[in-house]
């Protein structure tokens, strides 16, 4: 059967995660519902990876075997007039035969968006962690995140109870970038663990607060248990930016 | 009595706009209402003006009388406490025993944002006016909003039903950005008329999806009739950024 491979972009602060669960309102079961009124067809779609209780994307990916005639452009308008406002089809094309959203990925990206202020924020309170209880060093966690870089074990990154062969993962980039009160830590990989990037949010605000030096960071790693690592930052500031195939 | 001045930001979508009235929901009324539950006054607060039902703002100034011994900080900590999360008091100061917020504005800037893109936004889609319909031209729009500065009769950008001694007003400034999918229409002067914002920003789309020349900008004032205008852009993507005293 064709595919199709699917860029979705949500909000997912009204929803249960990306993965169908009975009873719950997640993402793909938005996006399944919408398939169905628009086809007919009762699909089951493939995503880049699961993404966790509220938090965002701009761009998930998800594959789906469709024998409906429509193009691709026109699957992309029905789905979303058929979608609810936070949840949003932002690409839409034919994929290869053999394309798998999970096992083809080959680099994602997220971003964990930091609102570092007394103050609380204001248009942008659903998409970040307000932190306000000290003024965090960009600067020291770059430098705490440099030690991220690289082949490592992240298993002191990872929260228990997930299911995979190696907690071997390569993180290629990760940038600390501030803007007013903002911090973004982006950091791009070859895959990441259970949680991994909120765990390592947590632990660079560790560093950035000035409670332990940029060079803890690779203690961390060394530790190979999840206690040595900082706590896991909270959903809402995470966006998995974008998945490469 | 001691005055305060407040700066405050909020997301209009759930409000019938700034004032208070009568069994409705508004920013006015919150903020009154956080105020007395902090200090035990009843205050009536002053703004540089109303904003409309919908309307953002970044940067709206009041005043309040005030016998409370609190000083600005507390209460700035302690609104915000008491506000939901969609009013945020982002500065609290003393004021001169003079200050009026609506009277002594010398300038005030707003802008407002389009979403130009036929694929629905997600993160701004509160704070967004979506437009499919045309690419716009950004520096078609600039063009046309250049014939704007300056002081001239407004009366064509007004929406009939205001108490105003005048229609003219001076634009000192008008800047139309681009950035992606989004186009920010930006615009300080001394003064606005009612929804003068909106109707600028629905005659810039006129211009910038081509079918009116930049050149019709100057006719349209000259016109004096709120018929040669644009239609009003919708509230959504309005946003009063700041006020000057």
């Amino acid at each position: 059967m064709p595919r199709v491979k699917l860029t979705i972009a949500y909000d997912g602060a009204a929803y249960a995660g990306w993965q169908v669960q009975p009873a719950r309102r997640t993402v793909q079961g938005e996006v399944e519902r919408a398939w169905r009124e628009i086809t007919g067809e009762e699909v089951r779609l493939t995503a880049s990876g699961r993404t966790d209780a509220g938090v965002h994307a701009l761009g998930q990916v998800a594959g789906v075997e469709t024998s409906s005639p429509l193009p691709p452009e026109r699957l992309l308008r029905g789905l979303n007039a058929k979608l609810p406002d936070d949840i949003v089809i932002v690409g839409a094309e034919p994929a290869p035969a053999n394309f798998h959203a999970t096992h083809d990925a080959v680099r994602k990206t997220y971003r964990y968006q930091i609102h570092n202020s007394r103050i609380r924020p204001l248009m942008d309170r659903g998409y970040v962690w307000h932190y306000p209880p000290a003024v965090l060093d960009a600067a020291a966690m770059q430098a705490g995140g440099d030690r991220l870089v690289g082949r490592h074990d992240f298993v002191s990154f990872e929260t228990a109870g997930s299911d995979r062969a190696t907690t071997v993962r390569t993180i290629t980039r990760l940038d600390v970038t501030q803007r007013g009160e903002r911090i973004d830590i982006t950091v791009t990989g070859d895959g990441f663990l259970y949680n991994m990037v909120r765990a390592i949010a947590g632990t660079l605000v560790e560093v950035g607060r000035g409670a332990k030096p940029p060079e803890w960071v690779a203690e961390v790693i060394a530790a190979r248990s999840r206690k040595a690592a900082g706590p896991n930052a909270p959903p809402q500031g995470l966006v998995l930016v974008s998945v490469e195939y």
